[in-house]
């Protein structure tokens, strides 16, 4: 981390996002542009074209269209917009981003139905065949990619399998994990991806973006249930003139710019993948060496956020464990899981081995101090 | 101007947002926040505090909820949350804000009907009137209280007395004046305004909020057509915990804390309003001092931004114009108006006599270069 001015970048975050940038990436905020400007159109051009190509979108055939708000605002535009007012959804829910999506799907007063699988538990392609069998009025499948209300990843391939076998289409929430595991919409064929600026990208929060096949796209005029998630008005605007339609939130789409020269420097997506991976085993191999145990087998975790057992010594309180952290310059997940008692520590953003060893060295100290047994916590 | 660092400001933005933001306002951006973290919730908690008591809210009664996005994120969210499924609203339309609201309404499925005045003229209350008296039906009344697509000031005391008067709820988009023009919501009763960080706030822009009477609120549980811009739902996350439901923009929320701490340090609203009236003198007087035109007469000119017509002049080409004034550092507004052949300049954000007197001065010598008849463009 050559880049690190330390009271730039501290506390660092070892959460699921909004998570530490470079100091670069901050900087990048420290000026003024005309969202009109021939300067910020040029911009976003470049933007637009590095995400398409990220996504695996070959030549004119997928788009990509950035969407103001959090991750959420292009999910929702993504499901208001592809799903059609007479389709139905499918979603494969495992946590907390599943659910979500079912609940934009029925404010938006479209037909859904889920199937859900425990917290700890991939969602299971076989079961998908069987749902889509079941129910031809199935249009659409969603899936989360890592759900990281766990950790988990979910096998997309397989789920893209035997949606497009049976003539459905697919979108992925892609959020926690786009631009640090591998993602081609091309083999997949998914017909959209969401995510975001501010997780595996290592921007700022404030925007999230769509990319889609350019033929499903165009088919879905008026289909919106909101104008500002109209994602193919949206798209409109960006082919019209190359602006946003409505104000973009200028500062973040800049940093956004530099983050993504940043991965392509960290040497992409197989770059930044393997930065991660080698921050989830220090975590994992840390916590485990004193004595915390990971919800999920190691095959089923993605290298984006970790899910950890709930310590059985009394002397163990979350919220004083949380606090004490965050004294030490790390916060954590504040919040606790449904699926177990358990908490969450996230090894994504700005950091890396050093930071990781210096979180672990944290925790022990942290424990110590609690009077928790360590070893045996 | 103290803080200017000319690096960090210009060029100068003479439009009506995305505007010139002061320096610290921006370096506010340079560390990473937990949006879960307890010094983050602090931080919103005192933003919310703040935009009730600007907006004339006493004690309890009224309630402030950020949301995501860009304003016109911030006026759905009011209007799809507020006027309920079977409600009707009236739009009051005097340009492209006014005209944005009634497709607002339309996609969110809502029952709209408008009110259309000319782009030169304010919105009259004694044709609200009738309106309302012809048409039982319309529960809710939306105007804009600066409308920047000419610059005009609308009635909105007048149009709150007779929605008032006779019933109904009003709904104020104020996005372009909130900061620098007074506004009383006890005052004039209305149920609802909405407005955005990046305006006479001076922050940046991502985030627009809502300022909501809370018995009004109270009763708008369901009635969303969007989660992620349910407004109900959205305070209702900020009452249970004091955090945003879904990811914030960290950054442009810690710069819009900043911008308020600026606009009180200023003398709030009163002394961001005198400010904006001398920038808009000064660009008048200048303006019509080199033969230009304004749109409006002074008494519907509000001190945000100024329309001109497009001089006779045939050396005067209005792109080109534009770039020269670019390469001089001033960005104006590019676009052009379809009320009259005419261009805007803005006079809002952390801009003063100085920037504004040079910005004549750049337009004196642009128009010199251009070889446009001084005196008589």
């Amino acid at each position: 981390m050559p880049d690190t001015a330390p009271y730039l970048l501290t506390p660092y975050l070892l959460t699921p996002g909004p998570l530490t940038t470079s100091a670069t990436v901050k900087q990048a905020m420290l000026r003024d542009w005309g969202s009109r400007d021939g300067r910020f159109i040029a911009l976003n051009a470049g933007i637009r074209d590095r995400l398409v190509r990220l996504a695996g979108g070959g030549g004119d055939s997928h788009v990509a269209v950035p969407v103001q708000g959090s991750g959420t605002f292009a999910v929702e535009a993504m499901i208001g917009t592809l799903v059609p007012r007479a389709g139905r959804l499918l979603v494969l829910v495992n946590g907390a981003y599943g659910t979500r999506m079912v609940r934009i799907a029925e404010v938006a007063g479209r037909s859904v139905t889920a199937l859900v699988t425990a917290e700890d538990q991939p969602v299971s392609p076989a079961a998908v065949a069987g749902m889509l069998d079941a129910d031809p009025a199935i249009t659409h499948v969603a899936v989360v990619q890592c759900e990281t209300t766990s950790g988990i990843l979910n096998p997309i391939e397989a789920v893209a399998e035997v949606t497009r076998s049976r003539g459905r289409a697919l979108l992925v929430d892609a959020m926690s994990a786009f631009g640090a595991l591998p993602l081609d919409m091309a083999a997949l064929g998914a017909v959209a991806v969401a995510a975001s600026s501010n997780k595996c990208l290592e921007g700022v929060p404030g925007m999230g973006f769509v990319i889609a096949r350019r033929d499903a796209l165009e088919a879905t005029k008026g289909n919106a249930h909101s104008l500002s998630l109209d994602l193919h008005d949206q798209w409109r605007g960006f082919e019209a003139n190359a602006q946003w339609r409505f104000t973009p939130p200028t500062h973040v789409v800049a940093a956004f710019a530099q983050a993504l020269d940043e991965h392509e420097a960290e040497g992409g997506v197989a770059g930044r993948g393997a930065r991660y991976r080698g921050n989830a085993a220090i975590l994992i191999d840390g916590m485990r060496a004193l004595g915390f145990e990971t919800l999920l087998p190691d095959h089923l975790q993605a290298p984006i956020i970790v899910t950890f057992r709930m310590p059985a010594d009394p002397a163990f309180v979350f919220a004083g464990f949380y606090d004490r952290l965050r004294e030490r310059g790390f916060v954590i997940y504040p919040g606790k899981l449904t699926v177990a008692d358990s908490f969450r520590i996230g090894c994504i953003g700005r950091l890396g081995a050093a930071e990781m060893t210096a979180a672990i060295a944290a925790i022990r100290a942290t424990l110590a101090e609690m009077g928790v047994a360590s070893g045996a916590p």
